[in-house]
């Protein structure tokens, strides 16, 4: 049985574990990000690795983190979280691990896992979304990973929704980030629970009588007691990741979607308005068959899970 | 040398031809589409490759087709020019022809021929749009052809451009296909017209003084002459059209998009509203390189020299 | 107590009434609409006004249409149901009628008997939506009708709620009229129940099972059977319209705004999606009070009854 | 002759002045604005007053404000540059001040000071834009101000131009304010030149090589210059209050629309793409006139000189 070491480099924390061919996890371990510290992210990967191997004969050492991974999966180029900057980390890695190392995008990994153990296992043509502080994207197209031509496929946060719409990070405006994130969920509900605060009752007591201090938790709370804001802010963010959606199938025609990341938590709440935008243009093909929703199955260990068995392929 | 029939069936003619290797067309002949008689069609196509497999040895016949083909590249699900509806092509063809047959959409042959003798020779990730009548597109991740879990990928023309915009005949609103092809030009030029009968003045002297004349060989020669009114048009469906590229780098990063099409005829006057829209967007990327946007370089013979090359595969 | 006529010229009916200073109709009679024939439309109001005022002394004649009327109120510049172009209506008629005559724009008349006497009785700031076959307006400022400059004011049909949207008829993109009418109704519940014919049971039902066999009465029975496709169709009108009120509340503040027209009969179905997003804007107002929605009152006399307190003033 | 004294509180400084009836400033005073302290902003005002009436017999005194004023034209119930909330400022002031005082929204003044001797003289149906920080409005109707039933019509800055657009401060998205102030147009300005630093080489040159030092008077230096992005950002602002204008055409029909406030000292720069954009879609009218646009006349006079003469009628 083949072993392999899957590295899952976070903001705030790196999570390391040995996976075995069926994806179980048989080791793992976690280490707090020294984000700012490009020579102590290094040391603390490489700490990993020996930790893990000590008792477990392994084949290749997957990494995967947010940002923009180069094509030859090596280099990262970019990092929003990390001080990474055309950090030639393979490289640097291969000095102190003498297996081979690849470095993926995050919501790379977390596809391949979903891919190959998850929500989509066996299903050779299908995509991810993963709805946190942002929105990230995984393409599976004939089973394989869509890298692009410069490594940064599947940027799903960043097709337009909303034209002329809230300028993003990315310096264009209206990307689907801006209106269907985490962040974008509570920015609805702050902006609602403003302009409507008898109707908000529920979120607002939970938020202290304050709109500014309702955060993401708060919202999924309240919606589930029914809180009409709450639910609105749910619907502004699922109708424009229905959208995408079938922006996606009419680009990629995957036979399923899956949602994941940190807001998938609130179930329902999320995948209903999705699917109903999202059912209702569909329709219209008749027969056609066209892509199914459903929602992630990997949890917190999809990262690591995904970047090790794309490193054993 | 490997020769290979390649058929592309059009709405008004059916044009075959005998293809080498390095894309060269050895043979070709015409024959007017006997569009609305299924039987007729075959019929057609049988005697195309009877004529042309007459004085060459082929291995292979590939047929290009509007509509909706299946995944196994056997069955057109629905045309939008011809009568088939779930046809078993592939199968009704292999009675009489005796070398392989494949069957696959339009845009998708031809996006090959770009991708393995054009405007894309040679580039692993690449993308077509076809900007005509209506809008196709193709798409190659890795140096295939994504074709999607039923077969019907790469249909650019009906992501949204325009929240609540103009209803397509897909029955959703605000295609692209409904902002940027060739009759979005027209329609936008004569309502342009309409409204602003004094700076038309082209285009009306060409349209007989009718904007409800006006049609698309007149937008572009206007359009030649300065008329803002045609300039205008070009603008609009270029703009559209860029934003939609940018959106397809962010889901599939490729190296080079191709435009191609009847419009594409009409050169910077599309062109140039397409890049400098799309130029200002990615320009925030940096210098994280992204796609470039050439010309179609195939020409006419584009469908028949893909679907040969294809089916040769 | 001093009586007038007034005379409500539609598209397929004339209807002419005694109104008394209260808004009583104190004697009425209606002819069929000469719709393509100026003089023959001239003869059916001499006609009217003389039987109408061989039993009651009259002091003054107003007469209601559809179209552009003149800021001197004595000119049809143009109509979209009758003949009319650049018409001297009043000074046609004044040769045949010996009492002062005004000729008023429909919706003009239709605000001012909900002024005078019916949903907005003594709110000197108020206005009136249509919501027919197309969307007309009336605009009340400190008791007097707004007709600006041209006679052409309040015509809320053709201000843009969608950038880019549906093209109208006025050679606009994306009018009011497009989204929010009866006609809008129709168009998007035929729309959703072609793409969603599972959903759509009741309005299928209805329309013997064809989406393009759909009317505006079939709308409201299958929404008052709560048939979801028909729902949404009156959210769409529903909300774009609430958009549109808004607007004009940030223009014109009124005390009240009036809901009228034929699809105003559908009651709260089209009210309920008005007042929600609406009031979902408005809230941020916080303590600054704004603008009630209420349903119009004077039914089908509104017209007649308007004209003729207008002529009496 | 009768004199009136017009009082016009900027955040910065309230000017005074003693006006004719022929609009000329016979006398004039300024004090910087105590913004923060209520009591001391009514002592400025009274103090102005006073030093401008030892030399002047003055019969009114009126005051320009910006915020929310009530109908009767007593209360400041919000100003967002003062610390007034609910603040009775007429019934303050009338102890200390024996002629009669009224309070007016500053924009109201101004559009008073155009329509009696400025831009839009003796035109009775007219309106105004202020384009500054944000966009302010006031409107004319058959000679009379259009005030509302609150007294807060004529916001401008407030009506919808992008649906789901940018977060206004006012609770909504989407907001004229938003995409056609002079913050929106040095936000814009910024946002392209961070996208496109190579053709904004005249404007990142003025801002020092930073896209975040660029300031509203840069856009205007680097845009007559002929810097390509300076002038894609005054299109933005122009192209958006185009289609603003078109939609208060559509509700007020005026004569004429005045453009004021700071950003209108760029001219035709501004101008311009506002004409183009507005002359476009109001072509379609045909014979129909429509509103004339004009830029203000009145200067850093008009607060003053409005208020002065409105205290007078």
């Amino acid at each position: 049985m083949s072993l392999a070491i899957g590295i899952d480099i976070g903001g705030t924390k790196v999570l390391g574990g040995v996976v075995a061919e069926d994806g179980t996890v048989v080791a793992s371990h976690r280490i707090a990000t020294p984000a700012t510290d490009v020579a102590a992210i290094r040391t603390v990967i490489v700490d990993l690795v020996r930790r893990l191997s000590a008792a477990h004969e392994v084949i290749a050492v997957g990494i995967g983190a947010a940002g923009w991974i180069d094509a030859t999966r090596s280099t990262v180029q970019f990092s929003p979280n990390l001080a990474w900057r055309h950090e030639p980390l393979r490289e640097g890695l291969s000095r102190d691990i003498d297996v081979p190392v690849v470095v993926e995008n995050d919501a790379n990994v977390a596809m391949w896992a979903e891919y190959r153990y998850g929500a989509a296992r066996g299903v050779n043509n299908t995509a991810l979304f993963t709805v946190g502080t942002g929105i990230g994207g995984g393409l599976i197209s004939d089973g394989r990973l869509v890298r692009g031509a410069h490594g940064v496929a599947a940027e799903f946060g960043h097709v337009r929704v909303v034209p002329d719409g809230i300028e993003c990070g990315c310096g264009r405006r209206g990307c689907l980030e801006q209106y269907a994130s985490g962040t974008a969920l509570v920015r609805e509900a702050k902006r609602l629970a403003s302009c409507d605060e008898e109707r908000a009752v529920k979120l607002l007591e939970l938020a202290g009588g304050d709109p500014n201090g309702v955060d993401g938790p708060m919202v999924t709370e309240a919606a589930r007691d029914g809180d009409p804001v709450a639910l609105a802010a749910f619907a502004h963010i699922g109708t424009n990741l229905g959208s995408a959606l079938i922006d996606l199938v009419q680009v990629a025609d995957p036979e399923i979607i899956v949602i994941g990341g940190g807001v998938v938590n609130a179930g329902d709440l999320l995948l209903d308005p999705i699917r109903e935008h999202y059912g209702q243009a569909m329709g219209a093909r008749g027969e056609l068959q066209f892509a199914q929703i459903k929602a992630a199955q990997m949890g917190a260990n999809a990262g690591l899970v995904g970047a090790a068995d794309l490193a054993r392929q």
